[in-house]
């Protein structure tokens, strides 16, 4: 049975939406790979309570759409994004500590929680929400030369946007610790973020067209359903080898002989590109979710300013 | 408290098992290091549910034989293993959905709970299973140029064979989501494997010797019993740094003076190759099992065609 | 609440306690970080019941001196440590199997509870022991040659100082599996540790400076209470991505307008380095501690020899 879904109004395009700190545009190479651009092109695009807000509206979208097969994450100018708007400042609003939601964290849980893969395409530095931002993505590709810091301790706070959860199971507690311990920047191409970035590319104009020819390989050639559980096995963890077993089983069973099965089976043996139609509401995998959804949205309204759609 | 294991009719020698699709030896070089060979040369060693009983039943006599003391696991021919084999098909069989049992878990459940250790010896390609199998042993070596895919998106499957399980584990999860989402084969040599095998070697002839001269590494050198303590010990995690240490802690205290430990320290001081003879059976490990282990045979019979010893 | 530590009486100066086996002083170049030398020049500092008593006094009152910032353990002579000194034996004490604990351990989990960053600089070879205590620091720095070591299979035990916790967490378990399968000992620089260490220097001399520079770095422009919480955050883990989220919200939440955090936003708008006074005690972090703390201590007393702190 699906998580429940809240309904949205989808577009007709995606083309010329009312967004005013990012761009979405449909690809021109493929119309269901979605190029969302941070577009804040006088500040970097450094982060706002605006900015989380519209990317929470696209993922919502982007999410429920069948049209939609994967999302490109990328931004305006020299700058990914240059972390949060300072200007915005660092503060909690006028509610209880329990009831605070950190936006960072909204926007990461929001790709987190869509059910399309994300490829982030870094084509300038990314510092604080800048980077955290792009850990819940499937694959992320940067400029080589990009700077790239958790600079928390810099400004004397902890990393947010549950980047403590997401950067040791990416890279590791070795890497992720001295690059907390620093709060430096490093560039992309450095050492310590081994295994972050699946491709660096040595000029800002390759990022995207790069970002693109592995969307095009997603969305030709993957079902975006096995995609997406295979997502939540690795991160919603049974915790035992023999756990994964009888769960992996159970769903394996159930996608047998499904529309997206019986497709890349015929695919593969006829040597053709597979056409995928499956998705979370037309599949049936009895045991999802195997895990008990925790509700972030706090006791009373999560933002007085926004509105949280988790 | 070892944990219980069925009885079970050793051979007198592994160079004659009736076995049909794998063949199984003693290496020439030490009798105590079994050669499995999965063998379908006509077929890529393409999986099947013949092969996964023989391996199954294969490893339960691995587990529990004194006189072996390590397994290579490799293929004929110019394939590692290619799949699945798709004449058999991915079917569930006609048992309720939460008693159907992965093939390839099963494999890979009986090399994880094997009390020895196993090497990859990957002489060329493998894809899904073929790969996903080799994920519980201890120590991979590779052609550099074979092809490593996890394809299961592009079959409209998810991963199997506890590959869920294993895959972040052992490379994290950034370079494993690549893996996933794209479903393509790399190099064995490629970035994104980085970490998964110890030693990638340019010539197919060559991927054999070196698991042969790192075996007999092992056997020469280490205590068996202490290799499988430790893969247990992090693998069936406390959860925590302090959690960990009550547990080593015990452990140690029992080990002081065993067998192995008397001979690993002398053998040392006297600068000679040790001779260790501890098992399970006859070593007092107090706090094992220290987890709660998983049935992972179904309500009733796992599978039909088959048997299960786990 | 931060957790209870104990009153200590703090030495006026780090640079002439009488310690046998370790030695202290304050860095040259700023005195608020503390370089801890292993000092047995006659024995390779191997490790003894006296040197892990003294590293746990050392690091008892590191953790709750305000004057100490950053912590930098390297070793005397050619070798960082040999690991267990053979002539103290492996053994265990008079006391009941549960009672013992873990030598090594009890030091790991000394720097590993101590709320001030340390850096490693293994000026040359860490087997054992040697090599375990230095997993729960931050930032490990090793002259490239140095010859490091899991050596606990060759010697009939299992990995300690709860480094089953530690290791596959650092590197991942699949290089993790291979050093503890072979047992043998590899170069800092080999692939097999890559990730460990996040320098590796060609000349012995090197090591140590390396280190000062990068402790120089953390003192100058990081908040320890931030790095503190960073390293809780990554280890504490909730478990779930929304977990971390409702988490770090709140522990975000009461940092905002933290003097650290004013002071790391405002250093950072006049490009200045920051002057960071946090501390656990002095910052109010409701959720704090949000774990259960386990205590390591035996139902008796830990060591008959020695007195357990934490």
């Amino acid at each position: 049975m699906p998580l429940p879904r809240a309904p949205i109004a989808l577009p007709k395009s995606y083309n010329d939406l009312p967004f005013t700190q990012i761009k979405t545009e449909h690809a021109s190479a493929d119309p269901s790979i979605i190029i969302l651009t941070l577009y804040r092109p006088k500040a970097y695009n450094a982060f706002t309570n605006t900015m989380m807000l519209e990317l929470e509206e696209a993922y919502g979208m982007f999410d429920v759409d069948d049209r939609v097969k994967c999302i490109i994450v990328t931004g305006t100018g020299k700058i990914f994004c240059a972390g949060a708007d300072l200007v915005d400042g660092f503060k909690g609003g006028l509610e209880p500590v329990n009831e605070h939601r950190d936006g960072g964290g909204r926007v990461t849980l929001a790709i987190h929680h869509c059910r399309k893969p994300t490829i982030g395409a870094l084509q300038g530095s990314a510092v604080g929400i800048g980077i955290t931002m792009t850990l819940p993505m499937n694959i992320r590709i940067a400029l080589s030369t990009a700077k790239i810091g958790f600079v928390f301790a810099r400004r004397g706070l902890v990393m947010e946007a549950c980047s403590s959860y997401f950067l040791p199971r990416l890279i590791g507690h070795s890497r992720a610790m001295t690059a907390i311990t620093t709060g430096s920047t490093y560039l992309a191409k450095d050492e310590v973020w081994s295994g972050l970035f699946a491709h660096t590319v040595d000029r800002a104009e390759d990022v995207l067209p790069k970002a693109i020819e592995v969307a095009l390989d997603v969305v030709r050639n993957t079902s975006a359903v096995a995609t997406y559980l295979m997502k939540e096995l690795m991160y919603r963890d049974t915790g035992s080898a023999e756990g994964t077993h009888l769960l992996d089983s159970r769903i394996l069973y159930e996608l047998f002989q499904s529309a997206d099965n019986k497709e890349g089976v015929q695919s593969f043996m006829q040597k053709r590109p597979a056409s995928f139609t499956g998705t979370m509401d037309n599949t049936h995998v009895s045991a999802y979710p195997w895990w008990v959804p925790v509700d972030v949205v706090g006791r009373a309204k999560a933002d007085p300013a926004g509105k949280s759609k988790i």
